[in-house]
């Protein structure tokens, strides 16, 4: 049995990684650090744990956490994880949900995050988690950098097209839609349920901090830079991404054929499933689970590949595949923690 | 490990027992029967279950079942197990989750079921499965007849104030709310999302079945007969209940006096959590879990006691109670199967 | 022509006395006042009244607003009307909408609003515009004070049945169920729609500063003083309120007998429909309307009156009737400016 | 005054545009026509219409109708109109608000909605009604042709960038998201409340009948083919469309430049909202109007033009529009009966 902290405790992915936890067999959850609301029972913030977790947040120590833990999860705004992980060492696995160390570029960061960006040592060491994709070095990590939510959902989607050059990189569209739960827990004139109930919004047009991250990972399987166009759409639902992909294919494939390499690329991966053809993924689907579903469809009209692909943000897009990270690294069954069915309807 | 069998397999009852099945340790499931959908993999008619649950649908056999399995649910429409559960007999115990088995008076019945009811000789056998008050008789049963959604969530909030006599008998009323899942699953005008979003409804005032339901058994914990009002609304959300609950207070009596009576009556009952005084239950605090979250308050300007209680409707009001009744019935923790925690949010 | 100007013009009373007048043929808009955002134009905070209404907002100048104006809405938060009013005099039409005038008792504003409640001499002339009941009185007001939206609700629904003595005046039971622009335009926790959607939470439970204000005007119509219970719910819509109330029949009375009576008690008033025995009301009936819609049932089980009243909150719960107030002081046709047909769906 | 009828009279497009004819200036609704529910009154079905509009619905009389009125809306499923607009002459004005008359080509017709495609010499006449762009043609026309909602939100998003050859022809994709009040008044499986709630749905994908219809206007304003991908979306809201668009810029351009060219396109036509740069539309700035808004950027990064447009589907993208053309048609305001501001929150 592990012993595990989670910094950051009162956000809305630390709350999901506290309801993975209370089903893991591997992992103990000991501390939840809160600046914010340190001193006050868990149960006070979130009530629906009551009789469930009763564990009374702390102001985080890190001399006390380096002693105590093997593994801790931040679930922090950016900016917090990049100061914090250089102190722990001592071989402690941290988990990092925040985008500090997504950017090998310190310059992108600090275009797209407007801060400065982790020391360049911490940056070598951080393995990027998509699980599916990434396995064999988040096997040897320490210091992972879990991936954001859009990011997921768009990087499964591509790069099984890309990588057997399915489509051109150039001109790749990704229409994204998230739930409200995608802007956290601090309420704000965009999330207040008057303006945000029977609405969509088009946001941070040519500006989302996930542009980057979903260039630089695509741009790794291919033989070339990708520059991706991504936007992102607030839409009135809880959870759930739903990203819809537009590549112009690079000779003639039919549906059939491209779902089949997929079903074969996602082979012993249990938490992507391919559709058949005609089937669609819907965010219902994977809600409260760490699935993430992919559709597609050849547009011979067009000419273009439309992939869509759907995930619980907070779930594959957050804590779920944090959890499934940890379970890599240490070597556990994949799913331990994470075997909730979807919620339906 | 117990076989087990659904019958009426695609309703959201359904749906959601074989969700609890899944991590439940003592029942393997092994059929699933559907009148309509028959030799359709479950999997095709909810594509969440996508590699979770492959199981085909089947025509009921009532022979066959009756050979492989220890347990049936019935999550049929009114009407359907009051005929199949005398033709099975054998020891198999039968749960019954449609509102064919509750009212032991079989004019009632006729009367707000419009339809016959079940014998008599099965309606002297089959056992109330309000679990956290009929616990005993739970345990004997062979037949479980299921309690109704608003029931459950009515009758937990109000029989401790009504054994200890906190509350007049005439008088209470029941105002009840609940998500759109309630209506079933087979679309209808009422369902519609155009016309059920941004809009709450009051429905069947005056006729809903429940209503006998809950002066029967309110009945079983006074000295006299009681006839509350329940009237019932439809909000736009796709789980939960909350029932809001007025009675007469019957001499002097503080909020927390009440309370602390609540909290000893539901002592041990992991799955009904009385709440501190100035607290309400939230249908989200119980979301896709078994709780039965209860608040209450003495309104000393009205001398009303006033006691909220919020159940999710096809867990604690369904298909939740259902597994909790099989594990009491066969001596297994009472939780086995329900360890979910509320999704929040 | 008469001119007017709101104070505290960035709202969702403001918004919509700004749509309403729009359309109003005798009222010019010339000033909208906002403490937290003067300069800016409305268009800039509310970008759907672009090219519509182009109104800069200002600095509250009371001095200015007495020279150039015949009309004067405060739709400010509790504690501005009652500091202003006096201030402006000279004939000045004011109809406030905040519940700074509601209450006649200044010890109850007191204990309810946790303030200091207005003069006794500017209560003595601030006239309750609850449009149909007190007609009257508004004809001969120069300052107004508008109704709650619960009490709209709630008042029209049960005074017929207190005046013609249908029901007891002890132990009338008001279960109100509101959408959330009820709470305003400040982004709150309990507004933050990740919290909301999917979720009803009673609130202010014995509390709410509606309470009074429902006891006062229900006393006026009885021949002794009313204490009646409400408990308020959100529910998670953007706009509306269901009032469903219980009062116990006062003797033998069918379901038609009492509706035929409402029927008549609100003839000629053409914004309160009265339904026919066996329909009720829902809030997407009177969505973005002036209507109130009362329907009843006479439960002979329990001997209970059970009456369903919809409103939409923003409308006739305030800025509706507003106007329907102005319209009746000054002798304009009293849907002047009201004409709207309820959105459907 | 002129008579009008509406054929289809219970659908949502029926319901809206007797709305608008409520307040329109020059026409009176003398018939509503439904097939499915004759001798009803329209009240009966859609009770917020109560003293309001008491016209009972009657079966279409072609002969009456003939007779009677001036202009015949039809808000009929597709199939109706083209087989009745034949028989009615007599220089009566007829508007379809369904698929019929909106494709050109015939075979394109029975290719994308699979049935014999309207007459040819009916075609002919019938005149395509984007208000905005078709303006010239729509003055002289009798019979017209409504635009469907996803093309109306595409066409006057792309048609400026086009015409100004700002873009390339090839590899435009309109990524489409629609309330669910686009599928229609019958309940279905995808439209239940429980299903669609809390869930995003892409449906129809490269089989959407709109997708012909795109293509030919679009192709009207280059000097090429057009081939556009178009996927639509079910998002949970009752009302409302939005639709992102990319195409790949044609050189150099900034947003501000384009959106110069966008605004001065737009000069006069009070309906089509260009918004600054920096700003994107949502559908509740257009919720209940005729507006339709449009924000766009270019990303400099991918070299694409990103167009965000946003209407009310059953206003601008179907009765509103009506309307507009209805007016354009007799030479009246265009305004005329669409004056609503929209609803807001």
């Amino acid at each position: 049995m592990k012993q595990a902290a989670i910094v950051g405790g009162t956000g809305y992915g630390a709350i999901e990684l506290i309801r993975l936890l209370h089903s893991h067999s591997e992992i103990e959850l000991v501390n939840i650090y809160s600046h914010s609301q340190h001193e006050t029972a868990i149960s006070s913030v979130y009530p629906h744990l009551k009789n469930i977790e009763n564990t009374t947040l702390d102001s985080l120590d890190i001399a006390a956490l380096t002693k105590n833990v093997d593994i801790v999860f931040f679930a922090t705004p950016a900016g917090i994880a990049k100061e914090f992980i250089p102190k722990i060492g001592n071989g402690i696995q941290c988990i990092d949900l925040s985008g500090d160390l997504r950017l090998s570029s310190r310059d992108a960061y600090k275009n797209w995050y407007k801060a400065e960006a982790a020391d360049q040592s911490l940056l070598d060491v951080a393995v990027y988690g998509l699980s599916e994709i990434n396995r064999q070095k988040i096997k040897e990590a320490t210091i992972l950098s879990n991936p954001g939510c859009f990011p997921t959902a768009a990087l499964l989607g591509l790069i099984p097209a890309l990588q057997n050059e399915y489509i051109h990189t150039e001109g790749i569209v990704i229409d994204g839609k998230t739930g409200i739960s995608g802007a956290g827990k601090t309420p704000s004139a965009r999330t207040h349920f008057p303006e945000t109930n029977d609405n969509i919004t088009a946001y941070k047009i040519g500006q989302h901090q996930h542009i980057p991250e979903i260039d630089q990972y695509l741009s790794e399987h291919c033989s070339t830079t990708v520059h991706a166009t991504l936007t992102t759409h607030l839409v009135p639902m809880t959870r759930g991404i739903i990203c819809t992909m537009y590549g112009k294919v690079n000779g003639y494939y039919t549906t059939e054929k491209i779902l089949s390499d997929y079903q074969h690329f996602y082979e012993g991966n249990q938490f992507v499933r391919v559709l058949d053809a005609g089937e669609f993924p819907t965010t219902k689907g994977v809600y409260g689970s760490n699935f993430c579903d992919i559709g597609l469809h050849v547009d011979s009209r067009t000419n273009q590949l439309i992939i869509v692909s759907a995930i619980d943000n907070l779930m594959k897009g957050a804590a779920g595949q944090a959890i499934q990270n940890v379970n890599i690294m240490n070597g556990w069954n994949e799913n331990n923690g994470l075997k909730h069915i979807p919620i339906y309807p």
